[in-house]
């Protein structure tokens, strides 16, 4: 039963059962706004790729599109709504597995007549640009006369902010409506068409372009009226603006698509806890429909396609946190991902240059032109008046290594020499050489200065370890890949030999950067009890916060999380137990992350509680916490957690390695996993692991620390126990 | 008992009361939008003179500003809304006495609990500039927890069209909220200062600033909230911002400013039917509020400052409909008016000379650079595609009569010879050079072609009764004030004596243009029984419109009213009875006009009739009608009805000619006038008519037909008769 349901209408819940409940298809979302208004209902679509620069700023922003899911319903002269007369009964919910949100609702209007009301929509999964509703109204107490009005509106902003200039509103065949936009600064074109099964009579005005449908029905009969819409913007244009199709004929089509996505992709938890399996395909449902399928121009956004937030920029977060969901089970798509950077090489080299680096340094933000998005200035400081510059467009470069990390991991994954010779290799020798120019010599030690890891709660700190452990990974990784350039490895021996890798002191840590031990440390519990929030900065300014021991995230357990055979178990859990203590999890990528590394220390317990506190970011019970949009790298880290915690699964060498520790609530794990090209299924039980392919070759790996190989089948019994260092 | 009310609360009725409960000062103008939000409820600040034109448009539109009478209410935990709980009990009025908009709910929450909610808001009338507005909650049943959001929001927009940039947002002295905004094209500079009487938690985002006011309150105690909000604009700052002031102390000077008001410019009508007291009373609280009152470079738009309809523009409606009550009641903004046109004669020059003609053309739509402001063309064709050029700013040349004749008006009003040696004058000369060098000459006849007059179905016509008979009345004025012009005095005295000045034929009617008796007759029941909906137009095409006698207003009936000496009453009354069978009356400024003449060929209860209808365009039971705001011109032409129509004021000629028609249902209409430079009262019954006035100058003029003058008083008995022709 994988559906995401609204427990209650609730008028304060309703923005983040919007983002929530977004339906889509990687090519594009719509919000789960309700059909009719509410005040503070926030309406949107988005499509990948189409962002626009608002005149005056220095980013483009995400653009919320001209709106086809509004149905204004009129029931015998009273307008519907939720928050007017007596609702019987009341149902909605996103199903998961067919991508459909569907709400029905008994009604009483205030004249004491009701009504069945039942509403439905979906993206299709096949056709990328169409999307489908259906309205079904049955009088249930004597005649009824209905009204419709929906169509196009091109009303919508981004909260204020205009994005699209009308070109023409049109009508054809007196049948499909069809508005015609262009963004204002980046003059890409958008065409919305939609129809709906039934005459009405058309209007257009103040941008919207509407039919108003009036029927009468008698008592019991049911009302339907079929609304389907097409978007098609100029990054992909089609032939057909709007097929003849119905509601039905583009489910069913959709729904096949959707069975096999879950068949594939689909994770099976067996636990005393069902939120567990819950939030997992939550997960995998909102991973499947953020992330564009065959458009290399676009990359998945920090909100995905849910909402506005972070104006729909991508970071990081998409190669480290969304990606590796892609790699192990459809590689094509991370391999996509890869090649939206690779499109912007150039970009990157042109900042490094401007910068005064070689190589190349991708943009912190980045968006559809691949230059620098990240806003100058923070929000205002409505205080003072100031806007404090934001400092990870200049300092936040352990993206670069990210990215080289992400390009890696492909390689292992995949064995596509293609994309490595055609691109792979040049982007880990680019970004390398970006790591070389990067460094300053002191003492004949290399050191990585004034930086932002991770962690940005620590600014302009010198030698961050995740950043100088990553970029050390990143130069010995284009070495590999680029063994002819004999210039490059000299470079490149010479930068590995004196990088400056911080190791654990006397007391067993490492440093996270050159002064974070010799910071004071203050209690956090009562900004731990509101993780997320950033109530820190209500209490404290950046620079206060900047000179005491309080993290955001702890880069030290990130670093644990993708180099974790550099680091013995006793320094991790020292450090990891150190650094916890001094993070907030005010960043929404923490808590996932230490799951997976609590579990490759052996506190299967301690993963199990950040695990469920993990899958809480965006189905917690605050009811703005996912207002402008999920948090796309934290759906990401639901799945690193399962897979790369629970199941133990490491890809980090050549052989994959296994070493499942399931919670204890847990009964078993059964997932699909693509591994060089062969697709694996595992079962795992808290005393046993079952492997099965269908190829006939024989693959080598490590459970458990001990090698095995198989070739159809291998079961391991084994005893999962909890390590206690 | 002047109260605007709305006689319960219901949501298809929202922007029409929202358009009439529209609060201001001529500055600015506020929309009656109830304090929190509802589905399609378009809140609304403009003020006078802020317009933006957006990219790619030709038009400059009024700008919908930041608003600042939104009020987020949370009663224990329940968002208040109307459509939610129970309304024991509801009342919502605007005090046109005060100009206070008042709201007072019993409200009962979903919980059971009674609150007394009540809201005010008002625009002061003395700082042009200030908002003031108070909430009030009192608790009924228990202890309540209260928490209120407001502020400053950006987020508003004109229908989705985003006129200004955010420059900043600020808080001062944890008070005052200040948000700074600039209009994208026109870079006019916008302060929005607001602050409330109570400590609240501060935020900034999306485009909105806000304090949350949050408090809990002992049962039947009184919660108060008050927020005095400011605008200043670049077109007229001041030194503070926002003055340390409180509700009461700027509602007292407010509540004197408008006694004085009502006192001079109010008009009594002792009539069976209340409600005819009530249009006027709107009508003049309307005509108040919507025109400026101290900067000639703001003029008065199509919907005051009530509605962004016709884009805040302004049109021939101000000098015609609208200037009169400034006349008679406040000659300076009378004056102000004529400023306005006499600050763009050289835009309206430019015009002229584009165009291929000589002195000035005034720009059919005019806002605050001067230069035409008509859209170049119509809203789409939805079935074709196709943009319609808009023929008005084209061919709609009446206007430059229009405003010559208010010219006059005002001249033989005031006796201000400084206003016409300075502007007047000349701008009678300039528009009198543009008919002179309009005109063709047909066989030695000059003719005037291809015009539209003020009926608007007809296009493209040549030799308009309206506009030749005007531009005649024009040239023969401009050359009174321009004596020793004599080049002017020659040009203009060909024109006189060879201008074609249709007059009646046998069948006793004047043509309206070349073409129009010639034209078929067709049925209009079935339109005018939609008057004001362009219903026909769903009919008919614009060209077949155009080829039959349809008209929206007739022009002679307008022509008849502007120059009643012109004609004799049995021609008046031929054509009156001919044309208005052939007129839907689908211009708002049709049915006073109507009424004006109806009654002057003495046709007491067809005027009335008339009068009736034209009191309803906005106060009507059409839910929709005045959505985009108020008809200014229709407001004005109320109060001409009752002057010039029942009271038979005639002004123009030398001598006041006064010559009452009182409907039956009226006992008696008393009012001031004010007539060069001496304010008069008058008193009139069916039977008697009593003026009075405080100089000892002698009056002279002509009361039903008869000269008479007095000093102080006068009282001429009569018998008031239906005159039959």
């Amino acid at each position: 039963m994988k559906k995401i349901i609204e427990k209650e209408f609730a008028i304060d819940y309703l923005n983040k059962y919007g983002s929530q409940m977004t339906i889509g298809n990687g090519y594009l979302g719509i919000r789960g706004a309700l059909e009719e208004d509410y005040p503070e209902q926030v309406r949107g679509m988005y499509v990948a790729g189409i962002y626009n620069r608002p005149s005056g700023s220095t980013s483009s922003e995400l653009v919320n599109l001209p709106d086809v899911t509004r149905f204004h319903l009129t029931l015998d002269g009273e307008v519907f709504s939720m928050l007017t007369g007596t609702i019987h009964s009341y149902e909605r919910y996103l199903d998961m597995n067919t991508g459909e949100l569907i709400r029905k609702i008994t009604w009483e209007n205030s004249a004491h007549k009701k009504y069945q009301i039942n509403f439905r929509r979906f993206v299709s999964k096949v056709a990328k640009h169409l999307i489908a509703a259906k309205l079904e109204v049955t009088p249930l107490t004597g005649d009824m006369k209905v009204k419709v009005r929906t169509g196009i509106d091109g009303q919508q902003t981004n909260f204020g902010t205009q994005q699209l200039k009308e070109l023409s509103l049109r009508i054809f065949d007196e049948e499909r409506m069809v508005g015609e936009y262009q963004t204002i600064e980046s003059k890409q074109q958008i065409v919305v068409a939609t129809k709906v099964n039934a005459k009405g009579a058309f209007t257009a005005k103040n941008r919207q372009l509407m039919t108003a449908v009036e029927q009468n029905v008698a008592a019991n009969e049911t009302f339907t009226l079929e609304k389907i819409s097409s978007v098609n913007t100029s990054l992909s244009k089609t032939d057909e603006v709007l097929p003849n199709t119905t509601y039905l004929e583009l489910k069913k089509e959709t729904d096949l698509a959707w069975e096999k996505f879950w068949k594939q992709t689909g994770v099976e938890i067996k636990s005393t806890n069902t939120f567990d399996q819950f939030a997992l395909d939550f997960a995998s449902y909102h991973l499947e429909i953020m992330t564009p399928k065959d458009d290399i121009r676009c990359s998945v956004g920090a909100k995905g396609l849910t909402g506005e937030g972070y104006k729909g920029h991508v970071f990081w977060d998409t190669e480290i946190f969304i990606l590796p969901f892609f790699l192990y089970n459809q590689p094509k798509i991370a391999k996509q991902l890869l090649q939206y950077r690779y499109l912007h090489l150039k970009e990157a080299q042109e900042k490094a240059l401007e910068n005064g680096y070689k190589g190349a340094l991708y943009p912190w933000e980045s968006a559809f032109s691949g230059v620098e998005e990240t806003p100058e200035f923070a929000a205002i400081n409505i205080r003072t008046g100031t806007r404090q510059k934001v400092a990870s467009a200049i300092s936040e470069h352990h993206l670069v290594a990210d990215i080289a990390f992400a390009v890696c991991e492909y390689a292992a994954a995949t064995k596509d020499t293609a994309f490595m010779m055609n691109c792979g290799a040049e982007m880990l020798l680019e970004t390398a050489e970006f790591w070389i120019s990067r460094t300053t010599n002191r003492n004949g030690r290399l050191e990585i200065l004034d930086v932002i890891g991770p962690d940005e709660y620590t600014e302009h700190i010198d030698n961050n370890a995740y950043t100088n452990y990553m970029a050390y990974f990143n130069v010995k990784k284009a070495m590999e890949w680029n063994k002819e350039n004999q210039p490059f490895q000299k470079r490149a021996e010479k930068f590995l030999a004196n990088l400056y890798l911080p190791v654990a002191n006397e007391s067993g840590l490492i440093p996270q950067d050159d002064t974070f031990l010799q910071k004071d440390w203050i209690n956090l519990d009562k900004y731990k009890a509101n993780q997320g929030t950033q109530g820190i900065l209500l209490d404290y300014s950046r620079q206060e916060v900047n000179e005491l021991q309080i993290l955001k995230q702890a880069d030290l357990v990130m670093l644990f999380y993708l180099l974790p055979a550099t680091f013995e178990t006793k320094v991790m859990k020292r450090n990891l137990d150190y650094y916890e203590k001094r993070t907030i999890h005010d960043s929404s990528l923490s808590k996932a992350i230490h799951a997976i590394v609590e579990n490759r220390i052996g506190d299967r317990k301690q993963a199990y509680q950040f695990f469920q506190e993990a899958c809480l970011i965006d189905l917690g019970t605050e009811p703005h916490s996912s207002d402008d949009g999920l948090h796309a790298a934290a759906l990401g880290a639901i799945w690193l957690a399962v897979i790369f915690g629970f199941a133990g699964i490491d890809t980090r060498e050549e052989l994959l390695q296994i070493t499942p520790n399931l919670p204890d609530a847990w009964q078993s794990l059964t997932f699909e996993f693509v591994w060089k090209g062969e697709r694996i299924g595992f079962k795992i039980t808290p005393k046993m692991l079952e492997l099965s392919k269908t190829t006939t070759s024989v693959l080598e790996l490590i459970i458990n620390g001990e090698k095995h190989s198989f070739t159809d089948k291998l079961t391991i019994n084994f005893e999962q126990k909890d390590v206690s260092l």
